[in-house]
């Protein structure tokens, strides 16, 4: 059997003579996306060959000079009798941004870092002035800047003689903290590239973007949390750090790193020339990052180690870039309500006084914050993983061979349902699931309360059958249930606390990967979100991404953002009354008030 | 014929059957030193023979069991027929100071490092009030403390959960810079022991001492500069950093780093309960301690790096200490005028408006101060290595086997001369070429100009014989004449220029190891200090080093260092035009000006 080495990851397949690569890939778990369906026209399943053969069958989207360099297109290519080395390109392999995601990330009319650049001219040494080299860069600064303290860098203190005699002319790279002038750098030129990195950093995925001294995104890439292995949810990490905790950060470190040594690959960049940082994360994330156990987040009274830590260096962190880069960080509200959030709420339109809003950021965890003129209340609520297929018998994530959506026919029960990739089934992920539960119900074959009815074959022993394999339980129908109910309640007890309901809200921001393959019908049909008009509901990609950006590259939104956390009211649920019984109201198809979900 | 290694020098000498261990070790140029005169008695002579075998002969101060562990004296141990490594104890190897040397250095009535502690009640956790750890630590500093910035190292924020639920008490050490409070380290105690470390850095001896927190001198040692192997002198360790900068920069780190270690294990303390430093230096050792190349020193127009480096960290410096530990540096105000001698003018006695007073340093570079009400004046002369024993047909520096002192016949010219050690002698240091050019001179066996004269059996083709092999030339008397008139003309050419001469100075004060064994009459008998009554000489020891202490104790003294630094006018004595008149009419014995040296 012929066997298919793929690259980057390095992974092996054992294929079928004649076998379509995407299949051979997907068999060992790498998705080779194909977003025209196969057709060879959108060019982006782009593989090169790197050594054996493959069966290729050209494709439009293929000129005939990348096919003579050895590149191919995978949906158009199948195994031959020999082993080979595949090297992929494409979107999904290798987490790179497309063009139109990074185009949504538009620099501010001012761009404003929290570095800046100085073109100094320093004056030449001169015998018997009594002025040392560094006492004349100080003098030079001090031309443009005014400061009380100035710290340097020991590496920029030692190459200062040659620095300074090797141009006549110097960029200063440079940032103030309370009236002390930091020194970064000191370049001997008048003119530098150089590159910052705003990072959300997720439990799953972590997303980086590499950022021009213009402010411009010129590349982003995601990429997964390389902490996945030592745990798949926040709190499984925390039970991970007890005696990991060194692990855990060097994981995230080298994830970051990864990110950055491909997006400077992929720009012409150098990771000595990023020079500053913007960092949205979670908390328990921040404190993985910063090597702080992140133990009491979990622990009666739940009180984290920090929620705005002040600026750290690269160096300090381990992160691949100048080691005296600052690196700033998104601040928290909350053990749950992190600075992905506080970043993710930068991203919303700006919202006139009198109206209100929500947002809603649905992962393992959900936060919700309900957004006044005068107000941002925020909560998290544990969905627990059921909607990236967790807890759920053949539950998965959102990759090749999850079923994603399904219709059943309302007479026998038979599912019909389409799969990412267009394979054979291996399980039901997030967006299958909400599709799922709302045709059985839809369709009578699932009471409010989560119990099977109905006659159908495909009905046995407490479960439903999608497939001979694939299947779904009372118990992961129990699970799912409790999962929306938890983030359906969540809103509701935001809104009652200040008395309003759902009609009141102008908009629903929906943040994060989830929100990306919801359906909005099925999700209010089960009673995630209510069934509000479609064009209230606005998807806002990773904003917490956006938020990253938004703060490397703007201090008024670094401002805005300390304004934002100043501002967000964290409540608790678990000590709201209410909540329990919003929660328990809420574990019903769509709810026990079925007037909520009347369709307007 | 066997070989002895020693340790921790690593340097091997070959030995003859029989041979007593100590004389092994001089001639391979290790001293050490056996204060009871090789009677076995002290026990300071202390080694450990690692391998091999030595004939040793008991002793007093061994007891028994330490024989049997391997321990023997060096004065009671001879080599035998076979290889050995031998690790050295002995007194004179660890350069540890005596009590009497350490109380030189009194603390001042109101002791200000430059870092502080404050003592912390953090407030406890407490669900939702909003406040991480972070946030209560900051707070409870602001109790006592005003800010406007806070810097905090990651491993210190990294262990804050564990620290603040260690304790009720904390003890946060921290300093402030221009605003910035920048913590140093948080501690789980209400009391802590901490310890700082003055240092002199000088081209060939480093000195250091470990303060702890009452400003106490605990402990204090010496050690040769491990750069001695690239040179022993600045000039030729400027050259040598064009190639082996990193290596001259790790071996005085590796050299302050020993010092540290050796003082913490005399004291009981622990090299991470070093929180400050106080470091003197002459300009070029700042450099290479910093790891900046010297080469402009040297090189028109002269100009150094760094003066007056700013604040930077034991972490950065990579000093065994507290990383986050700040490292003051006594600043320079010339390229030959360094932190050594701004930290030694700080040790000389309050003087009164009217007074004026000499400061000199003499060591392979002398440094000369010319002290009044309102000026200081200092200048620099390459005295040469003449006075260390370089440039010296039989010199040696002041150790072991030294000829220390002599007086000649005046009759036959019949040398008697007492050696360092009491041995016989292998060479003539310092303080003996002056004693015995002056007894030379004074006896009348040498001319004014440094030749020899008159009948003696032991002046021989230019040569004058103190021993069958130890012997001065005439050329060594040129060299020798040259470095002392470099001095005096250099004293002579500051006094002129403000319209004085020496029987204006209140005091001339001596600094640095060779005023220690310096004879005031034989030195002004040959010209290389005025012969003014003996109360006029002050000898002030190691003045760099007090002034170290001096400066990590009293933020008073840092404060009045950098006020000595900016009154000082450096005046370049190649610059002068009358330096050259000066220095040729000090070309003789004692002077073309005898008149100066009448005695009053």
């Amino acid at each position: 059997m012929p066997r298919i080495k793929f690259f980057p990851s390095g992974i092996t397949a054992e294929a079928a003579e004649g076998e379509p690569l995407r299949e051979a890939a997907a068999r060992a778990g790498i998705e080779i996306e194909a977003p025209c369906g196969g057709e060879g026209t959108c060019g982006k399943c782009l593989v090169k060959i790197i050594s054996g053969k493959l069966k290729t069958h050209g494709g439009f989207a293929l000129p005939p000079e990348k096919r003579e360099a050895g590149f191919a297109l995978a949906c158009r290519a199948s195994v031959c009798d020999v082993d080979a080395e595949v090297e992929i390109f494409s979107a999904g392999g290798d987490g790179r941004f497309a063009e139109d995601e990074i185009s949504e990330f538009v620099p501010p009319d001012e761009v404003s870092f929290l570095i800046k650049t100085l073109t100094l001219a320093v004056r030449e040494p001169k015998a018997g002035d009594g002025f040392s080299d560094f006492d004349r860069l100080v003098s030079a600064v001090k031309n443009f800047v005014s400061f009380d303290g100035l710290r340097i860098p020991l590496p920029v203190l030692s190459a200062l003689p040659e620095t300074l005699r090797a141009s006549r002319t110097h960029t200063l790279v440079y940032y103030i903290e309370s009236g002390i002038l930091q020194i970064v750098d000191l370049l001997p030129r008048d003119e530098i590239d150089f590159y910052g990195i705003a990072v959300d950093v997720g439990s799953t995925t972590v997303a980086a973007c590499l950022v021009d001294k213009n402010g411009k995104a010129v590349a982003a890439r995601s990429e997964y949390n390389g902490q996945i292995i030592c745990g798949a949810d926040v709190i499984s990490r925390i039970n991970y750090a007890r005696k990991g905790l060194h692990e855990l950060r060097q994981k995230i470190v080298e994830t970051i790193n990864a990110l950055i040594n491909s997006l400077c690959e992929e720009s012409g960049a150098d990771p000595s020339q990023i020079y500053h940082f913007s960092v949205a994360a979670n908390t328990t994330m921040v404190h993985l990052l910063l090597g702080i156990n992140p133990e009491y987040i979990r622990l009666e009274p739940y009180v984290p180690a920090v929620y705005d830590p002040p600026l750290l260096t690269a160096g300090e962190l381990g992160l691949s870039a100048n080691a005296a880069a600052p690196v700033y960080f998104a601040p928290s509200v909350g053990s749950y309500v992190g600075g992905d959030i506080t970043s993710g709420l930068l991203r919303l339109p700006p919202q006139s006084a009198d109206e209100v809003n929500l947002f809603i950021d649905i992962g393992t965890n959900g936060e919700v914050v309900l957004c006044g003129g005068d107000f941002l209340i925020a909560c998290a609520c544990s969905a627990g993983p059921a909607f990236e297929g967790g807890g759920i018998s053949c539950g998965m994530r959102a990759a090749s061979g999850a079923v994603e959506s399904v219709e059943i026919d309302a007479r026998t029960g038979e599912p019909r349902f389409s799969v990412i990739g267009g394979e054979a089934p291996k399980g039901i992920c997030g967006s299958g699931m909400i599709s799922l539960a709302a045709e059985l119900y839809r369709k009578g074959f699932l009471e409010p309360n989560g119990k099977f009815s109905g006659e159908s074959k495909y009905i046995r022993e407490k479960k439903y059958f999608l497939s001979e394999n694939i299947f779904i339980t009372e118990q992961d129908m129990q699970n799912f249930i409790r999962a929306k109910a938890a983030v359906f309640s969540a809103c509701r007890t935001l809104l009652s606390g200040v008395g309003l309901s759902f009609g009141d809200l102008k908009n629903i921001f929906i943040a994060g990967g989830f929100g990306r393959y919801l359906n909005l019908g099925d999700a209010a049909e089960i009673g995630l979100i209510p069934p509000l008009p479609c064009e209230k509901y606005v998807y806002l990609s990773n904003s917490s991404l956006a938020g990253a950006y938004m703060t490397l590259v703007s201090e008024n939104n670094r401002r805005l953002q300390a304004e934002i956390a100043k501002k967000i009211t964290y409540t608790d649920l678990s000590a709201e009354p209410s909540y329990m019984d919003e929660y328990t109201a809420a574990l019903f198809l769509p709810h026990t008030d079925g007037g909520l979900f009347k369709k307007n």
